[in-house]
């Protein structure tokens, strides 16, 4: 049994240090509360709004930003899974972090980008799966609208993800509250996985996020949801509760 | 546009008679209605629930059962997709037929057969893409436990299919009512199409089934659902109405 957190975050724009001091804090109060994970929105580092400041901000995953972030992992005992602009040579990708501040970073590279505004910026990457090993469970990672096709989640589940970590930038509107409340269930029921979905809110350049982040079960179940606010969300995950779901819903055995 | 409605029927166990007398009246009511398309359960003629006299009831898709539903359709103008055990040589299938009494019928058979029950009477087919024209609109069909692995929507709207019809035998309980109220709307958003899924209910041997049947539009929105008795849902059909979604919500062509 592992517990996460979950933070729905109101970015401070393209002011990195704000936004890890921000971080920073949501740790602590994570390990204060017994979570061992905790997960950020997408581009919460550098800020998903910020248009060209963004790309200006773009950093390698060995840079000293990703080693900030293992820094605050290292010092509260809490494993950070964050979105970041990450540079790799001339490209600049929408990029999420896992880190635990001991071994070496998990970066996943967004594939499926959102609209004129993400293309414009950032380069997509091929769908790939990135997984890894925390508190004995298989994680895998994905960014926001890459959750939205069944196909990406699916191929992360085949090769081993019991539980996928989405930073995201939802925005406000009906087919935001429509990811939130209903398909990311989906997504976890169809798949028989737990799915945590990390979400920015209030306003961010020229964005309004949707909030409403959301940690659900295997058997569709929502463990934790968040409204539209600045908030903290925390969940335990029990694999071992779910065997009733899994025995009715053989959906990866049947495939 | 066109104008659907679908039967959530109590079937009356094996006899057939009976079970394609009610078919018939609810067609009759949709016509009155101005409906031009009823769908009905998966094997709704035969019923799901007979066991081995459900096998004995099979018959070749150009037999007098798929012929009589054909003469339904002749005569009140309103054509039927209709469940039944489907005789191919030593093989029996579980499959779904559209009728509009004029053309050749077209079959569908199940490829994902869900559980032991099934599995011990039916032979599975390989996934399959049976497309039709109706009132101007590419329909497609599924049943039941096809429909809960995206896979399967995902092939027919790839092959054009914009609105995909369900008989099903959705069992009573916690998935049931999860795959009623999220999956099929969430099956309908991820490919911007209308979805139509007809379920039993009441008791029919030893299955008591969910009910809930829903109509759903491209853009998630659910445009009929029943409750747990045997009624009739109708629905008017057009497309043109989601145009915003199918801009917001680019599934397709981003894949």
């Amino acid at each position: 049994m592992i517990r996460i957190s979950v933070l729905q975050m109101h970015t401070a724009g393209a002011d990195t240090t704000a936004n890890l001091e921000r971080i920073e804090q949501a740790a602590l109060e994570a390990a204060q509360g017994g979570a061992t994970l905790l997960i950020t929105p997408e581009l919460g580092v550098t800020s998903y709004g910020g248009g060209r400041a963004v790309i200006d901000l773009a950093e390698p995953a060995d840079g000293p930003l990703v080693e900030r972030l293992g820094e605050i992992a290292r010092t509260t005992g809490v494993a950070i899974v964050a979105g970041f602009a990450e540079k790799a040579g001339d490209a600049v990708y929408n990029s999420a972090v896992y880190t635990d501040g001991a071994g070496t970073p998990s970066v996943y590279r967004k594939s499926h980008l959102y609209g004129d505004y993400e293309r414009g910026l950032f380069k997509p990457e091929k769908p790939s799966t990135c997984l890894f090993s925390h508190g004995g469970m298989t994680l895998g990672m994905l960014i926001c609208y890459d959750v939205e096709f069944p196909e990406n989640v699916r191929r992360l589940v085949q090769a081993g993800a019991e539980m996928i970590l989405v930073p995201t930038a939802t925005p406000m509107g009906s087919s935001g509250t429509f990811i939130a409340e209903k398909m990311i269930a989906v997504r976890g029921f169809e798949n028989q996985i737990f799915i945590a979905y990390a979400n920015n809110t209030g306003r961010d350049g020229d964005f309004v996020y949707a909030g409403q982040s959301v940690i659900t079960a295997p058997d569709g179940s929502v463990l934790a949801s968040a409204g539209l606010s600045e908030e903290m969300l925390t969940a335990d995950i029990d694999q071992t509760l779910y065997a009733r779901s899994r025995s009715e819903n053989t959906y990866l055995r049947d495939l």
